[in-house]
């Protein structure tokens, strides 16, 4: 290959895979545009009525997306370093099975699951979704999370036991016949109540599982507080930056403060990161 | 124009346009009420029974309100410094529109859409809650809610994409004979279902169908803390001591700081109060 | 009147209305259960298989309570110091319309509006209640609220016009035909939407109207966050002393600390209240 | 007994009651899955459709696991030191009621109460979780929730004394015709109401009901922020450095400090780190 070939796929390899050049965010942004009609267009020809009266249109725009996607797989894989690499990374399988349903449709005649295998095209967005990464306010909230994970799996396991302790009570308190028709139907129902949605599908009858689900509204009510207190704590953390003063070893209170706001030592030279 | 016109219309600008004197605070009240009752009128006619047994007192009322506001629309563009920029300004156009059902009942014999028109008037109220950017107390949550604005956008698109992929799901998993008849649909009720919300007009049926709905549930009972963790430490940052450092001007960060963080200088001696 | 009639009326004041003996509170806890019992007889009498049932069980024992409680009553007035002004006192009025219901079913044969008259005893729990005023723990939560009081009721008024505009809004796109009748309807959907209870006695069923209440419910989840964020530092601040160490100024991190954690000076001679 | 008996006792004694070797933690595993297992086949048991179709297969696991019970519980009488203690300890009552309902089977034609018995299973897990309570993570959770379970009694208290108040008004205004046939009943619609899971099955249909209503949902939207604010705020305090004083073993209360605010020490030559 000539060295004018490399030089042209090394700039469509800077365009297409990297945003840190023009032509690279100009090339995401329309990417995204694209991904977000196709998800929109896989969206309204769910809807009976649509897909009855614009049979015709939805099939031209839904085989505008197709080619224009193949165009950019093939386009990938002829810019990308290392092509079996690319193919064979996760992002590389979702942008091919974003392919297939479009080509699949006119061999067979599938139904309502292709929706299933085209709705991987939202996949694909996370593909513009992980510039985020780079943003400061995204980390704090990442920090924090990751930093709560941990005590608020705790929790959620203790909801997971309430509701099946509750879920059990209530199937043999409410009998079958008002919803509660087994024990994992009542699970279902104590979790619809404990974290307050009450779609009211299933609701006791009987005095006492009226007064058993009413315990559980207020617990629900009350525990909310916990998830809420650890997220609150580990984010107010976060936006600290933990590390200390090198002079009196209190801690720093601020990104980027120049001084120390105990002993008044500069911290510019060297700790403050 | 002779000097007395003058001095009125300087008057009249006082009253109407500003709230820091007697008479000016006495207008405020006055039309506060004036637009509050309008509303109402609107509201009340909007129902069926009310529009029936009392069409002329609600005729001789909406007539009142529009003779009022006439009134008070001319004398804004008389006293007006720059009686263009008036007219023409956001209120300026608002008061019109807020006239403008009134008289067109005369003409037309619209039925339903007038009330969007005459809903108009709603916006009017800002005219007087403006005032309130002058409490300190809005300014501490304004000055949360901006900072946490960011956060909180990104939040609610993690939020969006669930819903988004939660809804595809369940449209594939609980088919059309349950409420799921198409993924707009079903995203409405993800949305329904994750902000807790639960209408129960569509609720999953199938067994599958209704323990990814618990698991939705549950997320959007433990993600809730996430928003109020943000605003959380946001307005315990916006409620700090507030004062400045006497030096460099920058907010002092901790109570209790000796020095300040941006330029150095001690703040035990004064002003640390 | 003789000295020991005066050392009796005083023994009984000091039972009766106060409750730092052990008579006092024991007298306060037989009060408290007498009270909660009679609500419970109101409660139990309204369920309609109860009262057809249990006529004569029931007229027994609400003619022992009114006894009981009038007995209380006649002590109270001789026995306290002033009478006229115990008679005239909120609670001395509280206490006479507990009776009354009791000898009005005599005269009259009322039927519901008793039910009113009779909950007039609920008000009777805060005379014991009151007592509660003493704990540290009711202080901190009351501090904190008074403090968040302001913020709460300006977040409250933005929640208001936010239903308000929305339930006309929503009355205008639904129509009559799916449950908005009104826009006052309209509005106690939108809080009902807002606010995340969700009844699904009135939902929307046309696409926009289900578009513009998916961002409803969005914003309700997202700014739950508000008072909750405003409670919380107001919580913070109030579980602080709030005072200074006399030597550096620095603030006392905890009720009876001892030493200054910042300058290592005595707290206890004077200061740290 | 020989010594060899002894020290075989010895042996299963640390592989059944403890979990620092890995024979112990491999037996706690297994027990955990056979529990977790023997509690699913109760709960696909309930369900009608499975019962019917599989009901050899149902019988027969169900021996399988009682059987498997039954040889743990005679291990743990076995090779307990104080065997009377554990038979009679909490855990020993319930290893027992959990063999129970197998052996119940044979003799008796029970239906659904035997579910109860065997739901009893629900608490053995709780044999496996007790092993939390050496994580650190839990710990943090436990304090803050303790600390803060007066002040969130003294919360729900004001909650149960507001839907009691709201309830009977409910009742009166409502009448019987719209759901509101007692006041039990109305009670328990407020706090379905107030906790804003919002069922529907009852709802209001007077203006003045639904007025009250949407006073009530905004009071419960406003005051979910009070337990969150209190839990918050004792996470916080849990969270904090956690080390001692070296001289009077107290807590130290803030990142940094100096001295110890209870006995005056300096902390800054080693400790806080």
């Amino acid at each position: 290959m000539s060295n004018a070939t490399d030089s042209f796929k090394q700039k469509l390899y800077t365009i297409i895979f990297r945003s840190d050049t023009k032509a690279g965010k100009l090339f995401d942004i329309i990417l995204l545009w694209l991904i977000v009609l196709s998800i929109f267009l896989v969206f309204t020809e769910s809807i009976n009525s649509v897909r009855q009266s614009y049979p015709r249109a939805l099939r031209l725009a839904e085989w505008g997306f197709t080619i224009a996607f193949t165009i950019e797989y093939l386009l990938r894989i002829y810019s990308s370093k290392n092509r079996l690499r690319y193919i064979f990374s996760f992002y590389g399988i979702v942008d091919l099975l974003a392919l297939l349903p479009g080509y699949m449709s006119l061999v067979l005649q599938g139904g309502q699951y292709f929706i299933v295998l085209r709705s991987i095209r939202l996949l694909r967005v996370f593909r513009i979704l992980k510039l985020t990464r780079y943003l400061y306010e995204g980390n704090v909230l990442k920090t924090a999370l990751k930093a709560s994970l941990y005590k608020i799996t705790v929790f959620l396991s203790a909801v997971v036991a309430l509701v099946t302790i509750v879920g059990t009570l209530m199937y043999v308190i409410e009998g079958e016949n008002s919803g509660f028709t087994s024990i994992p139907m009542s699970i279902y129902w104590a979790i619809v109540t404990v974290t307050t949605v009450g779609y009211g599908d299933i609701s006791p009858v009987t005095p006492l599982g009226q007064f058993i689900a009413s315990l559980l509204m207020i617990t629900g009510y009350g525990i909310i507080a916990v998830p809420t207190g650890i997220v609150s704590v580990e984010m107010a953390k976060a936006s600290l930056p933990g590390n200390q003063c090198p002079s009196c070893k209190n801690p720093i209170d601020r990104f980027g403060a120049n001084f120390c706001s105990y002993c008044g030592v500069s911290l510019n030279e060297s700790t403050n990161s």
